[in-house]
């Protein structure tokens, strides 16, 4: 696939030991098109060490396939135990190591900042956000692979979350603007 | 420095966000030898993912220079909170996907398990932990980082777990080897 230098390629991405989601999406137009999503599947390998391998493998084997300039993971700040949490959190590591080890940035966003993003509503449902996401990005129900659009939606709300203006945030007034902005605002006059 | 086909090296690594701390033993001879211990300093690093990333690339540069064979790691199976079990276990992840990249076998212990297997105490503390390490490694206090000695002390737990030779469990009777090894005697008397 050829690119123009201006093209945004963004890797998002789901990690799980048991199932990881991913979705690659281009930022180069007005609107963000989908490149691929697809899930790696780890519930086979019976050792945890060997689904870390695997998921850092098959990072690095995206990243070197589509050339990402920046990698938006889903990240929960709370968890069921802190067992769990420390099995995702090397998933994560393993994906994370294979973004930076090719200087690639990493951002992090909670599930509820992901599903508000897409769907407008922090609370919205796994189907709800693939709907979402099938309508924003143009592409068919039977294209999609439900555990996958966790990682694209991780994408999507990187690429809304970064495209931001900076007066994007609308001030309500003059007086919103400088207890927002004290630094901006010259008190002396001068 | 040169080495015999035969030579084993282990590194030990006790990763953390803050501070992860290293060893590396050399077990060619009859008794474990250091090779070198350290410590990754990470304070400095503000940003979460330069940590990460960090982790990840000193591990592979110690791979890289001293060629162990096996990871150990240690790793406690519960914590505080689940937020900090996340961000260690991102840190264990880089560390992991290091070893794994480059084909290192990893293993894990428990923290308990590591201070039992260096000094015969489960609670013992970092210092008395240390001071059995400088006594069996044979190196000097001047030498000690108090850090660098968990990560020391999980590559020597896994030689000694390693190399437990399967009658050095040391059966108190006849009997106790019979319930413990119930494949090996043959009832028949065939």
């Amino acid at each position: 696939m050829k690119r123009k230098p201006e093209d945004r390629i963004i890797l998002g991405i789901d990690p799980g030991t048991n199932i990881t989601g991913y979705g690659i999406i281009e930022c180069s137009g007005k609107e963000p098109r989908l490149i691929t999503l697809g899930v790696i599947e780890l519930s086979g390998f019976k050792d945890h060490f060997l689904k870390i391998k695997h998921i850092f493998e098959r990072t690095t084997g995206l990243i070197e396939e589509y050339h990402p300039g920046e990698l938006a993971i889903e990240s929960p700040f709370y968890g069921k135990n802190v067992q769990s949490m420390l099995k995702l959190g090397r998933a994560q590591g393993a994906a994370i190591s294979a973004a930076l080890s090719r200087s690639v940035p990493v951002f992090e966003y909670a599930p509820r900042k992901i599903k508000m993003s897409i769907t407008g509503l922090g609370s919205a449902s796994k189907e709800q956000v693939a709907f979402m996401l099938m309508s924003i990005l143009k592409f068919r129900e039977d294209e999609i692979i439900l555990d996958a659009t966790d990682g694209l939606a991780a994408a999507l709300c990187h690429y809304y979350q970064s495209n931001k203006p900076a007066a994007g945030k609308s001030y309500n007034s003059w007086k919103d603007f400088i207890s927002k902005n004290p630094g901006r605002v010259n008190k002396s006059g001068g």
